[in-house]
């Protein structure tokens, strides 16, 4: 098996995904499927959990409850998948990246909404690029059955989604912090993102 | 303004609520209004953290996700009438009731399950009778306007999904327990949640 698709190049993100992970995640699409069902519990709680902080921002509160429930519906149609192919759901342990990238966060207000905003903003564009590489190579090299090229089908159907929803954090970000502050700390955090990602996590991971 | 309608009988409640909260309420619509909103919230992220909790428990996690997806809608429905409303979305204290309901949770498994599953079981039976007071009340002493004619007819339209909800966490119950053992339990925290409300909490709140 070879991968020799170049990764697409997605807005915000400093280096694309290595063929490493997209060997790494062909060759174990059920534990991906499975982290991916975490993944979108997960975008899920921390997109209420900013609403539960910034309870007056109306702008952030209507955009994000509309976000948190499509990553339910995502979960809810990821859960199907994973019955479909008789995988059951378990607990699962996370990679560092999500760790990695909340403990750049600062804590202090207002930095702290900017920078929270912008890190669940790189998650979704890596999301974005990463469900884009699985629809391509799974189609490509790993579909030889029905349910694989539904598998190819449903990550390509996820990307619109995903894409817009790293616009709505960006855009959340323009519309209380000041362009030229949010792209600077944009482009700081996109170089940590990126760097969390150049060492690929032994474990087969959405973001490993 | 008298209030003389006797409150429908909740299975699960012991004690209905008392004409004095009706009274609190009516009198602070808007107040409860936003506090709703947050209840709303709350639930949906209730919702999410038991599905986190027991991501191997598939029942659970299907149910709860449509469960958190549905708070949600309620939570943007709510959120859209305090903006018609000219009710800016605010920060609130909450009463004691929710605090104090969790902490009746044991520590252990797998009696933390069951008694998260019932403690939410008995708060939306609580919202489910409270909005049915607010629909029927509001209608007869306050709607004096068209916009809350709309309210009572908002409140009026909650009650199916809030009745369905406390259903759902208790059938939840009985999937993972045994039914004797959920009766029982059950019994002794619908006495505590009515103690918790034989005092009118000083702030108008949903479960003041």
């Amino acid at each position: 098996m070879t991968v020799t698709t170049i990764p697409p190049k997605i807005k915000f993100l400093v280096s694309p995904t290595s063929r490493e992970w997209v060997y790494q995640a062909l060759a174990n699409l059920d534990i991906i499927l499975l982290d991916h069902s975490h993944c979108e519990r997960k975008a899920a709680q921390v997109a209420l959990s900013l609403m539960f902080r910034y309870p007056a921002s109306t702008e952030l509160v209507r955009k994000l409850t509309a976000i948190a429930c499509e990553e339910l519906e995502h979960f809810e149609l990821v859960n199907q998948i994973l019955e479909r192919r008789g995988i059951p759901l378990a607990p699962m342990t996370a990679p560092p990246y999500g760790a990695e990238l909340k403990s750049q966060v600062r804590r202090r207000e207002p930095e702290r909404m900017l920078d929270s905003l912008l890190v669940s903003s790189l998650i979704e564009a890596r999301s974005h690029e990463r469900f884009g590489l699985l629809a391509i190579h799974i189609q490509e090299c790993a579909a030889r059955t029905l349910r694989d090229r539904e598998l190819a089908q449903f990550y390509h159907s996820l990307m619109a989604s995903e894409a817009r929803h790293y616009g709505v954090y960006w855009t959340l970000a323009t519309t209380y912090f000041h362009r030229d502050r949010v792209m600077e700390r944009l482009a700081e955090l996109a170089i940590v993102e990126s760097r969390l990602l150049s060492t690929l996590h032994p474990e087969p991971r959405i973001h490993s």
